[in-house]
């Protein structure tokens, strides 16, 4: 039985990578992976052969080919997870399918001025007002998902899910940016940040020694 | 029992709108509809109280409210149509999924530049090669699934899905901005288009009194 095949971009960068490649890891699910270098001539050439978008992530379970990371996640969730993906309530699954797709399709201003950069420490650099908004209404979209169904748990839906690992990489952009953010927020970027797969990610984002510099370049000294 | 119901935007311009309405409408569920005037300073009063993003569709269910084109689609699923939305085996509801997730992140060229207008008819007014790649990638797409899973029925996965909703929007501008398009794409529009609930939505847009002047305003004569 060959194993299934998830193609991504660098781990400092390739925040729609991480989704899928966090949802599996968590849970256990053995994979290959193939990492395809951003920014690259060679990533041309090569994220062809693996996917007809030009884009990863990517998954090949033998003669089944998915090229998007939320319908990677759905996948997933019916092949290897029995449906722990999504919360086990319908009325639950919907609000969590509806805050996936809310990231899945949208904020905007965020993805283009925080772009994920793993290793990323603070510095001045800052952003535009709709930015700004795109990571209110992020906010705002947690404390309500954590009030109505965070219940126990530590993520948005109690347990982790495929609606964290769709934000997962903005706790990402959130740190190494130097959001400021609210007490949920802070909680659940240490909830995500304390899981092994998070972990592994990470480690293995800063031992990559590739560069973006389109990406590297959105840095700003403090001011003396 | 009190129905659904399914917010809205214009019928002639609103393509996130016709996603869900089309859905739900070719299955026969019933569903009270609610029409906000997008473009309109009564939009941005009216859509906060039913949308947290601001946005339309949404749908209220009872207690649930979901606030997402696909997300809604795919509770409609669950919820009204027994799992008929997606192809029945799971490797084609793995693509189709895809399929509609591409739709649902990406052709931002396609979509600022071709903004859905169901009234509109061809005339000279273009669009850049960036469109035209979102134009050739659809179009390479439906000829894939069509050949790989559309059997002898009219649509991407033989019966009409999910999949086919989410696409029907770039039907409608295809048609109304003279797109130049294969065999493959004009049986499949002449499908959607022969749909009752696609005439019954295109008929509405036709009558709507109001106008989006900036969507209304991308024309050009035909030289003479």
């Amino acid at each position: 039985m060959r194993l299934p095949v998830l193609v991504i971009g660098n781990k400092n960068y390739s925040s729609w990578s991480l989704r899928p490649w966090l949802l599996l890891s968590h849970f256990g699910v053995a994979f290959e992976e193939v990492r395809l270098l951003l920014d690259t001539p060679q990533f041309a050439v090569e994220v062809g052969r693996h996917s007809p978008t030009g884009k990863v992530p990517a998954l090949h379970d033998g003669d089944v080919h998915v090229w998007d990371s939320l319908a990677i996640c759905e996948y997933a969730n019916e092949r290897w997870l029995d449906g722990q993906g999504w919360p086990r309530e319908r009325a639950a699954r919907a609000v969590a399918r509806a805050a996936a797709a809310e990231m899945h399709s949208g904020f905007t201003a965020l993805r283009t001025q925080l772009p994920m950069n793993s290793r990323r420490t603070p510095d001045a650099y800052r952003w535009d007002a709709a930015a700004q908004r795109d990571i209110d209404r992020i906010q705002a979209l947690w404390r309500a998902l954590r009030e109505a169904h965070g219940g126990d748990g530590e993520f948005l839906f109690g347990g982790f899910g495929i609606v964290d690992a769709m934000y997962a990489p903005v706790a990402v952009r959130f740190d190494g940016y130097g959001v400021e953010v609210d007490d949920t927020t802070r909680r659940y970027m240490q909830a995500l940040f304390a899981l092994p797969a998070m972990q592994a990610w990470r480690a293995a984002a800063a031992l990559e020694p590739e560069s973006v510099l389109a990406t590297d370049a959105l840095r700003k000294p403090l001011p003396a």
